[in-house]
């Protein structure tokens, strides 16, 4: 398969068969993740493999009752990581300075940057996977559920499993509003929206009979006009990162 | 080639040819980048693309003088973009609450997983792509170059072209403290680093005929002793993004 046509097909798989994933697949999955770029070879991604069948039901709760983090074939949890990398310079006669926001950014980008190939290493031996931003409704309780040391987040989770489903690929944004030429112009934006709000509402009909019909800028009224997650800065701060 | 052997030969170019490359393809490129998947489907990610040669040598400079921002066949900068997300709400009839924190970290986080997937697309063509973290060096004056509104953050830029040289890859730290089970036990980490540094000492000997011998924990400490990009959180505060 074409790599462009595999990156092409991703959906999300919410349904996994319970076919297991040997232990020798999943180093492979995860060593092709951290293969990815990394700023300034920092590396601040650490990966907790969780096995446990009652703490995965607990973050399967945790995430709002998303069941397939009970039932993938595995389960992950990708953490935006400086721990280690205070380790590194206490190790390395260095002192480690806790806070800056720029460290944040380093370490969340490493994270999903490593993800993501790691996805595509599961998706190319014809596995499925499913982010599980839902971890993110409760970190605290999931910092202990882990023991997550201070300079760690559990940024999202990642299921990864034989797909026992096979929906369609969503619709994405036209690149005449995501890929700009030489500067942010957003006079076309509107009209591009517009556009999109459509394809989505076809998508939604077909996937329900008719029954949702309901446009991209609907949705992100709901998700947005509120503040998702309110508890973040709070728990940030208490785990050491403090965006100064 | 099998793809987790393309993801593992994964290095950064910094010597490109002055082989153009096709619009079609970097379109290809692009929207295998925005197939990656993206949080409640908000696609807080936007992409400039930047031909300009004046604004190139303008960002290779503000970058610290990475003068392959001027030479590879095209170059990106990925932003993190809530601003099309609150024009989504206006339009949807829905207020857009600014300045929450976990807005910046679903927007960073989508933007990186769809350049991963672009770099991934690019890779499998045979181009060779280099991150661009120092855009972040003055993000200020990126943001006033490519005349970006609030709630769009340059994230990073991206290199993309036909590789002219062909460097080694660089070692990762070993799965055995990156990948762990089931909680966060540090205890084996500080010989995993100590591995790791002898590691990353013979990497720089072999490259540099004996001249470097530097371990990573003492990149480390020299990397995160000091407070790396200090302005980063007064320019997110303007631009919007208040962490709240």
């Amino acid at each position: 398969m074409d790599v462009i046509d595999l990156l092409m097909a991703h959906r999300s798989i919410r349904k996994f068969s319970d076919e297991p994933i040997d232990d020798g697949t999943i180093e492979r999955i995860i060593a092709a993740g951290f293969a990815a770029a990394t700023s300034s070879n920092l590396q601040g991604t650490t990966v907790i493999r969780v096995r446990d069948a009652e703490t995965r039901r607990r973050i399967a709760e945790l995430a709002g009752g998303q069941t397939y983090v009970e039932t993938a074939g595995a389960f992950f949890v990708w953490c935006a990581d400086l721990h280690r990398s205070a380790m590194a310079c206490e190790i390395g006669g260095g002192a480690f300075e806790p806070g800056v926001t720029e460290h944040f950014v380093i370490a969340t980008v490493d994270c999903a940057l490593a993800a993501q190939n790691a996805v595509v290493a599961a998706e190319s031996l014809g596995l499925g996977i499913c982010y599980i931003g839902g971890i993110r409704n409760d970190p605290a309780q999931m910092t202990e559920l882990l023991e997550l040391p201070e300079q760690v987040m559990p940024l999202f989770g990642l299921c990864i499993g034989h797909p026992a489903q096979d929906p369609q690929r969503k619709p994405r944004l036209p690149l005449t509003i995501t890929l700009k030429e030489e500067r942010y112009d957003d006079s076309g934006d509107r009209v591009g929206i517009g556009e999109y709000d459509e394809t989505m509402r076809a998508y939604y009909r077909e996937r329900t009979g008719g029954k949702v019909d309901r446009a991209w800028s609907t949705d992100m009224s709901a998700l947005l006009g509120k503040e998702s997650r309110p508890h973040m800065r709070g728990y940030l701060d208490s785990q050491g990162f403090r965006f100064r």
